[in-house]
């Protein structure tokens, strides 16, 4: 009710109601591509319902079509166009997550395993690579085969983080520098194109101002989202979070804020805290180690750098594109990231 | 020396020569594709290499274009289309090998799991990620969005085939029309589109009677290919061969030959077999079973099945296709098939 007495309610309220049909017709799209004439397909993609979160992805693509152009999206098929773009983006991160939520697995394995996690472990593959290849197969729908070619390179990149990542697994003196190499790759690449090429899609040149601006502004969001994912991993409450925290550390991945812990020692008590992370990896009780971190301050400086980056992305997004209700939802939706608490 | 007085040699000769001129630029093409900034990247892409094998994929494809219209791959554009298209082919088929690996290695790992293998399943799966992703990535640089899409609609079906087998894994009772449905998604379905889509490429309608001939014959050789490779793994000499066999069974994995050994049994013998299987499937050596089906007739009738399926395969070639040293290859590369040892 006193949400009307702002001069911004009815634009905010009318784009809202927008986006959140947008987002229904994603999961309609979604549901419709993945569908087979084989019923063991059906129960196993419908698991993947179970993955399904925050919507950032689809949220990123549709609200930078918006802020680029809203008029556009009144004409029924570019709607449907944004829609399907919106959806192969949610599509490749789904199958990033089935992919990972396999090493998840091997991980639990190793504490001990069953036959039954093996046979989950097998068809979380191949659930994995039919979301890539319906997230190709409804890409190459739009018929734009210069936009297709993009998503494309964006899921060679993705595959370079994530193997970036792997090579550096355990490698506790890992830099800042290719933390952020690995996180720019792995998840900002997909954020970045969400929401660029949703700015192509409506007929802006991929190199023009406003293509760069929305590609640097949801990148920014990416590394920003990740960052407070590794702040979450490590100092979050596992019941808000709503899956067990400490899983960096135990996978060998170290994270902005265990980096900069580390950066800020040296002599003995820098062998001491490498020494601890090889036991967290090993199954120790991180316990230590999270006490150590907080106290360091690395916490602080790593949400420093998360709200710097949103900072930039917000800015960058005011200086290039006109105001509109979409813009704001997209600054809001950058500020949510640094107060996310899962 | 002898063939020379062959008419057919001169032809033949050329023709083995292009052929071969062209899956050499097929592994350059697969090279320069891969190829990354990061050296860890480009290290495991390396890994692909010891999966390189008969490259029947490629082979289809090249010959397949040569056989639809041999002048037209003259012109070097044209050339390099079908070549990048071969390349996408194989490059689809080796994440598969690639993800079927980690399938395998899982399978290792039952009988005693190291940290080493479980680190080589991660990289893996990111692996043929990779190497997926990359294969649209090739794709679309044809700005072919109905080609691509036909790809990916091939991969969808690849993915469904691997799905249905995963589902009817331990199902030692499946029928034959299960069985083949498998491998008709899983492995025909590829085979069928190198033959189909280059013909497509070269400007053949998707629906006619060339294109059509071209999809049942791959289809044809896929499923025959398949069928050897099942006789292989329960009879073939584990040298010849050059990888373990008896795997089938031993990942719960019922085939051709086992499944018409079970079919000819009833009541008591019968149960018998079933509990073989299911003990095979569990580790016990699966030596009797193979006594069991050889005996049983079921290995020559697979082989039948096999034979007849490539009959069909050259006979819809021969009536649809004009003659050609392509077509003649073609025939020549289906009946190979059948004689093959490894």
């Amino acid at each position: 009710m006193i949400l009307t007495s702002d001069p911004t309610y009815e634009p905010q309220h009318a784009l809202d109601a927008r986006l959140r049909e947008c987002l229904d017709q994603v999961e309609r799209c979604f549901g419709a591509e993945l569908a087979s004439d084989l019923p063991c397909v059906n129960d196993l993609a419908g698991h993947v319902e179970r993955y399904r979160g925050k919507m950032l992805r689809p949220m990123l693509a549709v609200l930078s079509a918006l802020a680029v152009n809203e008029a556009a999206l009144d004409d029924s098929e570019t709607l449907e166009r944004v829609v399907v773009l919106a959806t192969v983006f949610e599509m490749v991160h789904m199958s990033t997550l089935v992919h990972d939520d396999v090493l998840d697995e091997a991980d639990v394995r190793r504490r001990g395993a069953t036959v039954n996690r093996l046979h989950g472990n097998e068809a979380a593959v191949m659930l994995g690579d039919y979301l890539i290849s319906h997230a190709y197969h409804l890409c190459c729908a739009l018929d734009e085969p210069t936009l297709a070619r993009a998503v494309a390179a964006t899921t060679n990149t993705v595959c370079e983080g994530e193997l970036l990542q792997l090579s550096h697994r355990h490698d506790f003196e890992i830099t800042e520098r290719t933390y952020f190499e690995i996180i720019r790759r792995k998840t900002a690449s997909l954020t970045g194109a969400c929401c660029s090429l949703s700015a192509t899609l409506l007929g802006q040149p991929a190199d023009g101002t406003t293509g760069a601006a929305l590609a640097a502004f949801g990148e920014k969001v990416g590394i920003a989202f990740q960052i407070i994912d590794d702040v979450l991993d490590l100092v979050g409450d596992e019941a808000t979070v709503g899956k067990s925290l400490g899983r960096d550390l135990a996978k060998g991945k170290m994270t902005l804020p265990l980096i900069r812990w580390v950066a800020g020692l040296d002599g003995p008590s820098r062998a001491v805290a490498l020494s601890q992370c090889a036991g967290a990896a090993a199954g120790s009780d991180p316990e230590a180690i999270r006490r150590a971190v907080a106290a360091s301050g690395a916490i602080e400086s790593a949400r420093e750098a998360a709200t710097a980056l949103i900072d930039d992305a917000r800015g960058r997004l005011i200086a290039e594109l006109p105001d509109s209700a979409a813009r704001r939802r997209l600054c809001d939706l950058a500020a949510a990231v640094l107060s996310r608490r899962h």
